[in-house]
């Protein structure tokens, strides 16, 4: 910023009159400011009374290689002083090129090429609309309706967001609903009473085989699923769930999208967490956030090869898919994410997978605090979800904003938490050491502690 | 890119068996290499032959500060090093508040608060839903058609290409039809034989009247219009016609969405055009591109306050606005915005206005070639129309792709051009030189003499 430019408190109130963040509602919204962030290094930010928190969803689950890494922060200067933007419509860069070239190395054999977006939602929309293009130019135009989950999360296009399966998303939202078809959330957590978690996945794949039997396997497309739901609440599917959603798509020639917005690039500890973490070979994979660390927009979908050789032999030669952004294959974007990927395959996927046992284990011993149903996750991400009464099971009220109040305090012990209802997601920087995953631990336990006081206090809980 | 990473040729291999860009066709898809750009400086780009060619589209329409600008890469580089990444659901940035503030600024009066996007698809999604969502909370869920025209362009999702006027953006593909009206193209250049330009505009502004008579003023939520139709042909509407729409918009409240995400920051002298330029004062405005240059990929919408305020008054003060990017208010891309602004601020806004004249003038003077029809534009943007028939002005066919032709002539002469079926697109980086600006022209002369030489020698065009 300029000497002159505003600072402090004027700048908040700059944001109240002219900015607008995502998701505000009706009551406050083009009149509100959230709390400023004024830097950030490694696994902390400091905000604007000058508090160093650890940022524990790592921003949106995309800061993967921590704030202030040097070698991003050049490389985007660097890349821009070569070459800051080229059109893709009629030509083509280094960087996109060479990074294709990497991403195809670490996807599951044959999914080796990649279309480049500016973030998840694009990169969602991007692989429907593929579908339906293909499906066209293939002479089965009636085969794409696409089957999502409750509980998913997409994207915030008016496509991406109709996949969406939280009730939130669409009270006030207008969808394509008539393009998606709804199975319900693999959550074992609120499985259904008595029932085993082994009968429970029976149950989810018998319903999506019902469901293609109904349908038809002749009007569904395709099935898109985060292999660990994230926004949800960091939903581990049932063991051996995701495989058998993937034989049934190969048995109906549905497409199977991993939705790997999240969980690709070190979250789980591998580039792409579809093949090495859960053994399953999608048709193609939608990513974004952490395949550039969240320094610059950049997503995308690997897609199998074979997709493209079946229209590559149809006849319509000449069927354009007419899709494509601007900012599609960027240079200076995919110069950040060969450098990020440097940064991973150099020892962070390593330390990842190296940590993440701990940092589970530690996060989970917070079950013994009675507010806490459940702590559930895999590699560096992971849910504390409170409850009212862990007999039954039952959430918190949705009022009682559980998670707010615990992030409040957490804030004031040096801890950022992104809450969510009655959640607490963690998904923080994977550059996190150990010493650092027990701090953060220490802080949330802490954080709970005192909303359990609170909530008692208040007569909201009774502990 | 590290010495050892892949050079050359050995690059546009392996962006045909792994990279697929914008707009492919069936019979290449995943098996195609488009030219390479090396790097740039200025106005002008370097090819993989090492020919230094002027950019005359400015890559898409967006490279206004033109290439290799140090400020711009700097600052991407400074900002990344203070703060890279902040969530915009629960945290703002300085940069995202301050960037509003100034835009506030040249906005029409009460146009002043911006929602941020990674480009135009995004923004345009923005202004739509945002329109879905406010009619929603009113209690009107019924107006909601939104009104665009043939010829428009505003994105490549699923419902902002639903908009889109141009046939081949629909061949292959799906939409949301169901949501659109369209009305007829605003090119005077193509008005009935025998209609003087002011009878068009008036034909043009009857059927809208008629558009809304006949579906109702209650089920219209929004119009939509680029004031210059960019990629439709650089489309200048007849004189008084965004003013009369505009009107008919008022009285009817139906939103105006002015698409600036071509016309803004710059390209017309203006950083936005719908005031400064036309006259008008939409209800929101969608920007992108020339917002950072295309160094980083940033959009937004800019709202009318009174927007939010009539929400502020309903009954629903939780209903929630579903909808925003994990990149919504980027801090570095905001960061390079500033830049930009001071850039355009600085000077290159006067400059453009100087250079606008010579600019059209001399492109203009193209006219004089028997292949070109009619040569139209405003500020740094234009185009050339070839027609292989000058008496009744009909475009070449399409599989003359005469505007491929030029184009390929003009490479080797030194000039990068946007070949658009029949027409070639000029918007080159707002930098250009009154001593460049005739190089351009020059060129562009030789390419489409040389292209008349061909044309008659294989026997396609009369002369």
């Amino acid at each position: 910023m300029r000497p002159e430019e505003p600072a402090g408190d004027e700048v908040t109130r700059l944001a109240e009159r002219h900015l607008v963040q995502p998701w505000p509602v009706s009551g406050s919204i083009g009149a509100e400011a959230r709390g400023r962030i004024e830097s950030g290094e490694g696994i902390y930010v400091t905000d604007a009374a000058g508090r160093k928190l650890i940022d524990g969803p790592a921003g949106m689950w995309c800061v993967n290689a921590g704030h202030r890494n040097k070698e991003l922060a050049d490389v985007m200067a660097s890349q821009a002083m070569e070459l800051s933007y080229n059109s893709p419509w009629y030509t083509t860069n280094t960087p996109s090129a060479v990074l294709s070239a990497r991403l195809a190395e670490h996807a599951p054999d044959g999914v080796d090429h990649v279309f480049y977006t500016t973030g998840g939602s694009s990169a969602v929309e991007t692989a429907l609309r593929f579908m339906q293009f293909a499906n066209n130019v293939k002479g089965r135009p009636e085969k794409k309706l696409i089957v999502s989950r409750q509980g998913g999360y997409h994207g915030s296009t008016y496509l991406s967001a109709s996949l969406n399966g939280r009730p939130r998303d669409h009270d006030w939202m207008d969808s394509a609903s008539d393009l998606v078809v709804k199975l319900s959330c693999p959550n074992p957590f609120r499985r259904p009473e008595g029932m085993s978690v082994e009968a429970f996945c029976d149950f989810l794949v018998e319903e999506f085989r019902q469901v293609i039997e109904e349908r038809g396997a002749d009007r569904l497309g395709a099935f898109i699923a985060e292999p660990i739901m994230a926004s949800g609440g960091v939903i581990v599917p049932p063991p051996g769930y995701l495989k058998r959603m993937h034989a049934l798509c190969r048995a109906n020639d549905i497409l199977f999208i991993a939705d790997e917005v999240v969980t690709a690039f070190g979250r789980l500890g591998h580039v792409f967490a579809s093949k090495d973490v859960f053994d399953i070979e999608p048709d193609m994979i939608t990513f974004a956030k952490g395949v550039t660390s969240g320094y610059f927009p950049l997503g995308g979908v690997m897609i199998a090869g074979r997709l493209f050789e079946e229209l590559r032999r149809s006849n319509h030669s000449e069927a354009m898919f007419a899709h494509g952004l601007t900012y599609s294959s960027h240079p200076v974007g995919c110069a950040v994410a060969l450098k990020n990927l440097d940064i991973l395959e150099g020892g962070l996927l390593e330390h990842t997978r190296a940590v993440s046992d701990h940092f589970q284990r530690g996060l989970k011993a917070l079950e013994d605090l009675p507010l806490v149903g459940e702590v559930r996750g895999l590699g560096l991400m992971a849910c504390v979800e409170c409850v009212a009464d862990r007999a039954s099971n039952n959430p918190l009220t949705l009022d009682l904003e559980v998670g707010k109040r615990i992030d409040k305090h957490c804030q004031e012990l040096g801890l950022l938490v992104r809450p969510l209802i009655n959640m607490c997601v963690m998904s923080p920087p994977l550059t996190i050491s150990l010493a650092q995953i027990d701090d953060m631990t220490a802080i949330l336990r802490r954080g709970i502690e005192l909303t359990m006081d609170d909530l008692v206090r208040e007569g909201l809980w009774r502990g």
